[in-house]
């Protein structure tokens, strides 16, 4: 296994001089595409000497002594000659006088006031490109200004490099197609890999062509690579087999038909890449995990897309940020992290997220890679770390962090973000109300989603904020109450009526984390019930959403879950209501004011969001964005009680 | 006329609410479009309980107690199920044993010395995604990656705005279309913006229609915008007729069929743009200039074509750099300055280029712009300022700076560089030879091309550089020594033979700038003759670069004028030699180990720029590349007289 420099040199020293075809495209539509050979002019830019302003052509000389006490006539036609613009000037003429000072004194002639200096207002011949000079170099990437510059100088059309043919086989007997997905069985997966590598091909300016899937079969896919290597493609990608498992081939048939260059790289996601050519070209395997093909692509067959057509990719763009938490790493292996990114008290914090090499999401939902070298064991919490950004860097301005407990209409609130100014973009990461409000402590977001029953007082999240953030300042706000309850399968076929039964033998619970709200309601429930833990089967099993609890159920892996009633309407499933409860926005006084929060709280506050709510089913907005508390990080200096509330409810 | 601010402001207001309509698109062909509604997952990722590891599927619970001295013996195919990552679980079992920790006892049971916990080693069920919850929310400019998530979530189509179609209509009875370049008579353009106008179109996601030239005429005008906006285009572009001339009749034709907003924006290039409704569809007004034509188009089409697929456009990305010269600008007009880029002794300078707003390789030279607010009279030279790139920022230490006298082999090193690099990129300014030593001496240039003629002494530019580069250390290079002379029509009509019948009547000279070698040249040569400048027709005609003394012999403005060979050569014009001179590479003492700096001097020195360069003709490369003296700032610390070589020549 080599490191990634080591593979990305031994890459580039073999791949680096190959070049597509030249290819001859009009000049009027060369946007995107890089020059072979350099460009000269044909034509000079102006062609012709020109009056650049609207006036008279004269000859500077006739001019000469003209002042307020002796003005100078000229005879229109003779030595005054009217021109507009862009006009040619007159044989003999070398200057313009703006129309604005000359005098008429008849039809034909005119008086001026001041000399004219030669070539004044004038737009010479070659004064914007001379016959003969270089107007583009060779490997010089077209914009859309250099059409126009070409096109001016006489050149209609120019030699640049052909698009790169990139043929892409998945490949796998598991996978099938995405149309197919309905029917897709345990153990089959659908395919999109393929379109994540087409859209990474064409944003390098290359052609993808796409294959249908192939099994793993070593006869086929030796069939398929020759195919691709016959073709008239550049590049041919093969996705995947190319671990190391008894139905891996991708390796042996590359060595087969060519030469593997290099086989696993130590980098994480990706590791199981294949570098290799056969016939002169590159050919690499690209390994099957989405995240692992996203950032073998980019080290690998990203840059030989760009050297193909002879220039260097383009640097990520990168900005400095602090590591939200303790991040480890494994030594030895170049690490690809995962992070959101926003602007929390001035400082940029970045939070990692999820760090499989399976979850696509991990990639989709994140701002911005960390990449943590080989030689380090990890990142500590509060580094100053350089990331590459996965979103424009204006944005970062736009994006509201909140982390906490999960509800369904967060992400409703995303959309109408979203819909509002489509810069601002909520990253939202769900570690469980106690959690949300560790992370306002920690200044890792601006703001929390928070449920959590003091089962003494029966009110809800005061407490935990008077007892957590002592020192951080936060308002809270009401953004719905909502049904809790035991969401169970459609056809109830253990007959679960309420929480007693969960007690019974042959039933499967799954619960929530330690430190969610709903866990916390749960165990109080259990206790005024006189139920204990110990009892439920599955009690220990933990999940981190509603939605997931929910899936749980739906999927038979167990019989019932805690959530709120829209996870069980989302998947058309059974649900008994438990209880209802407060759920609150915990929003740091430092982000209260900020315009993104502001959008927040006005959406909360519509009635539009009302209805959209209340549609889900199991929310009572009537107290919707009304402030529940003021904390200034020692008192409260507004506190609503939830029970004064109660007669409404 | 209204400040770009309001401009924008207004322009904003009246089209922000504006969209595309709504299209289906594939999911896997989505990258680059924009969601107009929101995205729910489906189905949920993974859609079954799998393996993550290859290995063993257990319960859990069966495990329980196993250690090395209490192993736990399973038996396979009934409480151990071999499987493969990916395979789903076989029921009851919620977690995978390692193969790596399995020892075989016997065909049919295994044996583990520890136990598993519950879902070790399991991709659960919605780990990824989960069914229901937002997969993306709407306005969400769909990436790569985006693709994959959709498709593992069961959606093939996805709702997106249509990408703008933008109707561009060039118009001006002096416009030929670019085919017809060649057949150009004075007076007549090439039309080229309409090609610059679809780039950028493109560039914005849109789809540009570019329409054949109009004459100015306002029947013909008024159909055209008619038939646009009855057209599926959503935005209809005008180019030009925007200014006020007699002939400009875009804002009256946009008056007539419906609202003109504004009439002229206090910026420069750009003032005349117009801004209007037709029948509910964005009609803009494009000035002519191509310079003027980008900006107005940078300014209010481009927010526009983002903002009807509902998403803002990027914020250009800038830089901070230090202004090499004072750049005076009007007050009240928002100046957008094209200006080069280059790192100098750690400083980032930039050095402001031609500003006509015809002038395009202002623009495709330009590295970056600095816009000069309307408030502003003006920047000081060495003033921070904030510019906005028109390159990738990572090649900005990829940018040679070169300043001084201008020779034909300087575009020849410019392509040979990118050809070894495409990231290299020259930028020259010609300024003539002692311009060149002015930018040493402030910093502002990595290197100098001069040919300084001492007439005291007849060597080349050593006592130049004692005078002027005091402190300032450099090290001169031959680039080449080159024939000088005057360069003739083809014909000689007035047969000329020599410097002496230039002071022949009727005879017209064009001269090179005061400052530039080939002046001080000239200036020694007419002394030695003992002519007079003011005999010479034309002495007092200054163009800046031997190419355009060429041009104005070849267009007939002038009979004769100094310059090198290569230049006659180029437009293929007669050339009478006068004499033969050095011309060095002054290269700035910090720049000299550079690695550009270093390839310029490998490019120099190598055999093929030798032949190239003597296949140009009138150069001799004998010595190209040879250091000529090396200057620390008060002395010389190696200095090579010309003399010594002249036997060589």
């Amino acid at each position: 296994m080599k490191t990634l420099a080591e593979a990305r040199a031994i890459w580039e020293r073999r791949t680096g001089a190959l070049r597509t075809a030249e290819q001859r495209v009009r000049a009027a539509a060369c946007f995107g595409r890089v020059t072979s050979r350099p460009i000269a002019a044909i034509r000079s830019v102006p062609h012709y000497h020109g009056a650049a302003m609207d006036g008279y052509a004269v000859r500077a000389r006739d001019t000469f002594g003209a002042s307020d006490t002796t003005p100078v006539r000229l005879t229109v036609g003779e030595s005054a000659h009217p021109v507009d613009t862009g006009d040619p000037l007159p044989g003999g003429a070398d200057a313009v006088i703006m129309i604005e000072h000359v005098q008429s004194v008849s039809n034909s002639q005119i008086e001026i006031r001041s000399a004219a200096f030669p070539w004044q207002h004038v737009r010479k011949v070659g004064e914007d490109i001379v016959a003969g000079e270089l107007l583009m170099p060779r490997q010089h990437l077209l914009r859309p200004a250099d059409a126009g510059s070409l096109l001016a100088a006489g050149i209609l059309t120019v030699s640049v490099f052909a698009r790169p043919k990139v043929f892409i086989q998945p490949t796998g007997s598991e996978i099938i197609s995405a149309a197919r997905g309905a029917e897709a069985k345990p153990g089959q997966i659908v395919e999109f890999n393929g379109a994540i590598l087409s859209g990474m091909v064409e944003q390098c300016g290359g052609e993808p062509i796409l294959r249908e899937v192939l099994p793993d079969d070593y006869e086929s896919l030796k069939e398929a690579l020759g195919k691709g290597v016959a073709s008239s493609a550049d590049v041919i990608l093969i996705n995947a087999g190319s671990s190391a498992g008894s139905e891996d081939y991708t390796g042996a048939v590359i060595e087969e038909l060519g030469e593997v260059l290099i086989h696993g790289v130590a980098m994480m996601p990706g590791k199981p890449v294949i570098l290799g050519m056969v016939s002169g070209k590159p050919v690499v395997g690209i390994p099957g995990y989405a995240v692992s093909a996203v950032m073998a692509f980019e080290q690998f067959v990203r840059p030989l897309l760009y050297s193909l057509q002879g220039i260097r990719d383009e640097a990520f763009p990168t900005v400095s940020a602090i590591l939200g938490t303790k991040l480890p790493s494994k030594l030895g292996l170049e690490e690809f992290a995962r992070v959101i990114l926003g602007r929390v008290d001035d400082r940029l914090v970045a939070m990692p997220i999820q760090r499989g090499a399976g979850i696509i999401t991990s990639l989709t939902r994140a701002d911005a890679i960390l990449q943590i070298p080989q030689e380090q064991e990890g990142v500590d919490e509060g580094a100053e770390v350089e990331v590459r950004l996965l979103r424009p860097k204006d944005q970062l301005d736009y994006t509201l962090i909140m982390i906490g407990s999960h509800d369904n209409t967060i992400d409703l609130i995303a959309d109408q973000l979203k819909g509002r100014d489509s810069r601002i973009h909520l990253s939202s990461s769900n570690v469980g109300s106690l959690g949300g409000l560790m992370a306002l402590r920690r200044r890792q977001a601006h703001f929390a989603g928070s449920h959590l029953l003091d089962t003494q007082t029966g009110e809800y999240n005061y407490s935990f904020v008077e007892r957590w953030l002592k020192g951080t300042p936060v308002r809270l706000v009401e953004l719905a109450m909502r049904r809790q309850g035991l969401v169970i399968g459609r056809e109830n076929p253990k007959g679960i009526k309420g929480l007693e039964d969960l007690v019974r033998p042959g039933v499967v619970f799954i619960n929530r984390q330690a430190g969610s709200g709903t866990r916390v309601l749960f165990d109080y429930c259990l206790q005024q019930r006189g139920l204990s833990p110990d009892e439920i089967n599955g009690y220990e099993q933990e999940e981190f959403t509603h939605m997931s609890v929910a899936v749980n159920v739906l999927s038979g892996r167990a019989d019932a879950g805690m959530a709120i009633y829209a996870a069980a309407k989302a998947l058309d499933l059974g649900f008994i209501p438990i209880g209802t409860e407060r759920y609150d926005l915990v929003i740091a006084e430092n982000a209260w004011s900020d315009f993104k929060m502001r959008m927040v709280l006005d959406i909360v506050a519509s009635d539009s969001f009302h209805r959209m709510v209340t549609s889900m089913g199991g929310y009572d907005v009537s107290d919707s964005g009304r402030i529940m508390g003021v904390w200034d990080g020692e008192k409260w200096v507004e506190k609503t009680s939830l029970l004064e509330l109660a007669g409404d409810r």
